[in-house]
């Protein structure tokens, strides 16, 4: 990398090209993104057209604009052709809208109605994420006609190793992989070889499930139809496995409080980290003014018994970690399609049990410690009443920390919420408030 | 799904068969893990012997298990026979030693052979995912005779869209798709054709890196090599989905202090739920007696401003999001690829800007929200001075717990340990200990 970014300082472009030569498309992407536009478009144009366009494909947004701005129209034409269709609608989604319109200016008027058409897809959408260079072929063409089909146009489908049959009203009546075509004989037709279960998607289904179906059944590409059974376009795997990575990180942004993006960390500027964290910090914050008034409504308990304040924190922190397991639990297992809104008793009986278990390991490990750890060795002089009220609480606490925890999600869901919000930060907010009650109560009416 | 079992229950085979020869191995497995094993097996032995097969590689290991104790030795024999290398390893390091006997005892001695070099592989490394079921070329075949050395061979293959170029010492030196060899000319030899610059993984690489690999070079495949770049195996992208969605799942529970597992949540029994749980759980209340001692230490200055108490939950609270947020997005970037160990002062220069910008906004915010929600609606009467107090910490805290959020998943990640440990209920517990001393720090020398 070191040797390629002097070569480029040296100007020695004979040299450089040789090296350009034995890279990786996706290589050189990750070098153009190292260089400011000026110096990207001199290594742009020491490539050969089609890794050019294949390398563009895989610059992050950013690059791909400035690239755009000292490209030719001649240049970004070719881009624009080379292009799979999908690819295309993700660069346009992602563009401002006065280069946008440049680029669509440069595109085939044929090419420019299936972006559009792609372009009107709900993001996120089966629709959004599918293109249409797929092989078509008919049930009454034999297996020499099907793989001569696939000879003259396999070049610019985005994987040729899967045919899909449509018949005349373009309705998708079957799947035939290559490997089928290639194990079968010449004379047999597409109709007796193709398999008629296929598994599809509608256009409008959620990217999520996408990934799901793909998972599920070990696809390597999955055809996506509109609400008749018409085939409109295919997913391919390698689209999945970058939706997954997308997925997981906006999941894991949201459960920890944040909003989601897709821009890698170290490229991420400062003030945005700052807008994607602020807004759930300001009011996370606002609402810890209830955890205040329960404090401040007890003030008259707590002056005259200071000792009872030691164990907040350890309630508190008990409190959210068990109330943020059921929820992560939770979370999780709807977003791999294992558990559903009805199964919420389901959900709801097992972790009444489970924090049963826990709750009263924990109260007893507690008491344990306050006697041994805190007044044995630590000689703090823990009161037996406020162990026993320590250890009650523990115990109410983390049952209901589990029951709110597993609820939430769920009724997230339900409601039609993302239930990645409904995760540690959210619960524990929650979880305080009702285990200072608790705390507070079983107090007063101990010592009372 | 409730026909069926209608169907095994009045023991309509004929028509069970008829409805069975429908569906798709994976909608079988799933039907199959619903009955027991007795029933479970009487729809088995309706099934044609490979999409049996196929079935079985679907169904989870407790089903597996289930199903091999009721089969007679030669119905194992076959499935045995036709599960890919890769499957069969993976069933044998499932099964319980007396299971795993008599499965070895029915397989083939060179699949055997196989399968147990396979089991040799530390788990999740490249090594333990391979098949070695894959279509080995020579770069002086010509495009003819490859196409028909993958025709002939190409049934029991794990893919056959790549081929994979050895020379005679098994090193690998090309690779070529089925989509090339359709679309060249005949004549023409494999050693023009290929691809040299290769992508391939050592058999020690981790399954995590290997993911990234596929997501970063959009493959359906991915060979696997030695220490002198001898061709051991392949990957494909099919088990890379079923691991990065097992990868996520782990990493989210170690994330909310919970042990791994892969077991489905509904299928997991509560004493499992509870041992997965409960060690975090019990190992965070006791590291708790930190902050209790803290408290403790300021009681004097508690007993004579109980005020404070009222904000410790909203600065504990605030603090453990703000670490949270900090150390997620740093573990999702390692998990990703995207940080490295050596980026650690990049990380905490962004982390510290960023955590400025949120500090102030946090302690200004809440200086309006005290004077105005606090003192004028809620009538709690807040001395300015507290409020001071209050703002400062505020500061102090996020300051801290972004730059602890930030380093300890890098710092834990350079120990070889897992950084998605050092997640929200670890960051939690070690920032409640110092926003707590700052508090009390801050107010006894503002109260003095």
């Amino acid at each position: 990398m070191q040797e390629l970014i002097q070569l480029v300082e040296q100007k020695q472009y004979q040299a450089l090209r040789g090296r350009l030569n034995e890279m990786n498309a996706v290589d050189i992407a990750g070098l153009l993104e190292t260089f400011s536009g000026g110096q990207a478009v001199i290594l742009f144009r020491l490539l050969p057209k089609t890794t050019a366009a294949l390398a563009f494909s895989y610059l992050d947004p950013d690059a791909q604009e400035q690239l755009i701005g000292v490209l030719t129209d001649r240049e970004l034409g070719f881009v624009m052709e080379e292009l799979s269709m999908d690819d295309a609608a993700d660069l346009l989604e992602e563009m401002p809208a006065g280069v946008a319109k440049r680029v669509l200016a440069q595109t085939d008027p044929a090419d420019r109605r299936i972006i559009n058409q792609l372009l009107k897809y709900p993001e996120d959408s089966a629709g959004s994420l599918l293109t249409t260079e797929f092989v078509g072929l008919k049930a009454d063409m034999t297996v020499k006609e099907a793989l001569n089909h696939i000879r003259r146009s396999g070049l610019d489908k985005e994987t040729i190793y899967i045919g899909y049959v449509t018949d005349e009203a373009r309705h998708l009546i079957g799947v035939l992989s290559v490997r089928q075509l290639l194990l079968a004989e010449e004379r047999q037709t597409v109709g007796s070889l193709m398999e008629t279960r296929v598994i599809s998607v509608a256009t409008t289904e959620d990217q999520e499930a996408v990934a799901q179906v793909f998972a599920k059944y070990d696809l390597i590409a999955l055809p996506v139809v509109d609400s008749e059974n018409r085939l409109i376009g295919i997913i391919t795997v390698d689209d999945v496995v970058d939706i997954m990575q997308q997925e997981t990180t906006e999941d894991m942004q949201k459960m920890a409080a944040m909003l989601p993006t897709d821009r890698p960390y170290l490229r991420t500027g400062v003030t945005e980290l700052f807008r994607q964290r602020i807004p759930w910090l300001l009011l996370l914050m606002v609402s810890a003014t209830v955890t205040g008034m329960i404090i401040t409504g007890f003030e008259n308990a707590l002056s005259s018994m200071v000792a009872l304040v030691a164990f907040m924190p350890m309630l508190m922190d008990t409190g959210g970690n068990c109330g943020s397991q059921a929820s992560v639990t939770v979370i999780r297992s709807l977003a791999l399609g294992e558990v559903r809104f009805r199964d919420i008793f389901r959900v709801i009986g097992k972790e009444l049990r489970v924090s049963l278990l826990c709750g009263v390991t924990l109260a007893v490990a507690n008491f344990l410690k306050i006697l041994l750890l805190d007044n044995l060795l630590l000689g703090r002089g823990v009161s037996l009443t406020v162990a026993v009220v320590v250890c009650l609480t523990i115990l109410c606490t983390v049952i209901i920390a589990k029951l709110v925890g597993c609820t939430l999600p769920l009724l997230a869901k339900k409601c039609g919420l993302d239930p990645a919000v409904m995760a540690s930060p959210f619960i524990t907010t929650i979880v305080d408030a009702v285990s200072l009650l608790v705390y507070f109560g079983i107090a007063t009416s101990f010592l009372r």
